[in-house]
């Protein structure tokens, strides 16, 4: 494992802005920004220092792991013992204090993850320092300084490298193979939650998730009436029986060793109605509008209102509920992510930036339609990396 | 939605001891404990009063699944929005500050989380608060008083009310689904992947997860030497093929609604070796010794002593590397979560404690064998609650 340049620079060149001698995060997002390993129990902490060195402690039982996606100097340190009990905060206290003194960091100006903010699932629970971390540094070292690093962060996870860019692409690829069978798979009569479950066994019995070491994918379905309640910020599968005529709406977010996707696609149970035919054109014509705008320098409200007037032209205006789109790569359903593509965002689009775009109608008590897709910013224009 | 007045109770007892005049809670898991509902996003707030009143600030799109859940006083606040740009803590502030002025607890002593913690995984993604919360009340409200409540919501989550072991019970019964064909389903030349997704599959499309509003479950298969590594904190699937004379170890974390299950079966690809019947006595003889000496009053240490020195007879000690449960329930996989029965435990079981017991063996290059069940504290004894 070599580090990625790309990253490292722009994370050295982000911190010299903000004066700060160095980094000290424990989300697990933030510690794959910063070294390259994304953690399973969220109990990793990562330390880049002004001088552009790279520490990552981590569990002992996550090491091996780690030493494969990441080239910063590990620290190991026990997830347990037999002959006492340690929480969380003791297991990381003595060597992170070592850590900070080693590296003559106890009056220095530390960059902290202080904000509320979103992180994707890492297994099937994580642990969270929450103020912990920054009292057990406050507490040992009182000159510290701490200032949150979050807006930073956020502006640096916006701008993928071409090694990020190349790990974004592989998450898109495995999540492919649960989206292939789905035509096949929606049939009258079966529930959603038997649909919802075909296609993540697919999605996580594919042999291409050997391109990762770790991949975890949600897949869910909601149809009829159901698909319309996806205008909300999270899916949701029922125990419904699909009905003959039903729009049928498969959402899933994927990941491989931490790039997530966000992936939506709709289909309906027999031939399209009328309306249904009619909602499809204006999604697809809305979808091509936005990305026929996309490149480096166009504001993404430019984006949004791109889609968004195709749909208003075509009379779904009020049921067009959400923006279209957000950050997506570091970030799996986060309408905070950047860039931003909504009515009301200042982000500007820069080659590298990643997002969804998501044009969709919903109609309460009748359904929803949307087509999510992931894309990056190119030199001169826009990638689509979910074609499929 | 009726209110459950021993869970009630017991939180109200416990904020008299530490006299605390209000709880402010965020995670997930403390607001299922503090209101019966447990958030999708995890941008909910509890807040529950020396009163006994119990107000629950929920995202509006999930304000529906709430109400369904929690007898709470419910206050929506939008998840987003058109025309501007929301943060996680923006979306909160004016509500909670709001909330809390109307309540009087401007200069209150308010019990917060603000240790390290562990959260099993409520959906793909989800949002912590980290500081932000506390700095939210600390800057609203000068006077106020914040004290760390974490180890007394230990102590609340480690004893489970009727309600709330009826409802581990049925997380139990749902995740049975996903391990019923266990036995047909390991078969040489398929990869672990392959096992991990047909379980799931089984798992995820049962008729019996129509008990709950949301079920998740996350299923792994670990084969041949690749089982020795589920000594870890966490389990890994991986793309091995499963071979004739290996050791299967299928381990699963399933929930229903925010109450888990934490389940482990260990099969091989056909039959037994010696070595592996030799295995499978102590671990069944160790389960065994632990499950007589369950009940009330008696200390957690001496239930790990009682299966552990069963192992340590049979030659098997050093191969018995974790302790031999933790709390489960409210956890999913927690090490820390109470009773913890390990040798240097202090804690003592009482009644409607539930746990895992999870005797196992594990041989580096070889292999491991886990036997991993759900069990309850009844008034004169044990509950098996994965007795599948």
């Amino acid at each position: 494992m070599t580090i990625d340049p790309e990253r490292h620079s722009s994370i050295l060149a982000a911190m010299r802005e903000e004066k700060l001698d160095a980094l000290i995060c424990s989300s697990p997002t933030e510690v794959l920004l910063l070294t390259g390993y994304w953690p399973v129990m969220g109990a990793s902490i990562a330390v880049f220092t002004a001088e552009g060195e790279v520490h990552l402690m981590v569990p002992e039982d996550e090491q091996e792991i780690a030493s494969k996606s990441s080239s910063a100097a590990l620290i190991g340190f026990p997830s347990g013992k037999l002959d006492t009990l340690t929480t969380p905060r003791a297991a990381i206290q003595q060597p992170l204090v070592s850590l900070c003194t080693r590296l003559s960091l106890t009056g220095a100006r530390i960059g902290l993850e202080l904000e509320p903010g979103m992180q994707p699932s890492s297994y099937a629970a994580s642990i969270t320092y929450r103020s912990g971390l920054v009292d057990v540094l406050r507490d040992a070292f009182p000159q510290i300084g701490t200032v949150a690093a979050d807006a930073m962060m956020a502006r640096l996870k916006a701008q993928k490298t071409q090694v990020e860019l190349a790990k974004i692409r592989t998450a898109a690829l495995i999540a492919s193979a649960g989206f292939r069978p789905i035509q096949d798979t929606i049939r009258p009569g079966l529930r959603e939650a038997e649909i919802a479950a075909l296609l993540q066994m697919n999605f996580e019995s594919a042999s291409s998730a050997d391109k990762v070491q770790r991949s975890y994918g949600y897949f869910f379905c909601m149809s009829g009436p159901n698909s319309a309640t996806a205008a909300a910020a999270y899916a949701r599968t029922r125990q419904r029986n699909v009905q003959a005529g039903d729009l049928v709406m498969i959402h899933a977010n994927t990941c491989g060793d931490g790039y997530w996707t966000d992936i939506t696609r709709t289909e309906t149970a027999g031939d399209l109605t009328e309306r249904q035919m009619h909602m499809r054109a204006a999604i697809d014509e809305a979808r091509q509008a936005a990305l026929s705008v996309i490149r480096p320098g166009v504001g993404a409200q430019q984006v949004d209102q791109a889609a968004r007037s195709v749909l208003e032209r075509h009379g779904f205006g009020r049921q067009f509920k959400h923006g279209l789109g957000h950050g997506v790569g570091f970030a799996a359903a986060n309408a905070n992510a950047q860039p931003r593509i909504h009515p009301a965002s200042p982000d500007i689009l820069e080659a590298g930036m990643t997002f969804n775009v998501e044009p969709a109608i919903y109609f309460d008590d009748y359904g929803g339609m949307r087509h999510c897709d992931v894309v990056a910013v190119t030199a001169s224009g826009v990638e689509v990396l979910t074609d499929f």
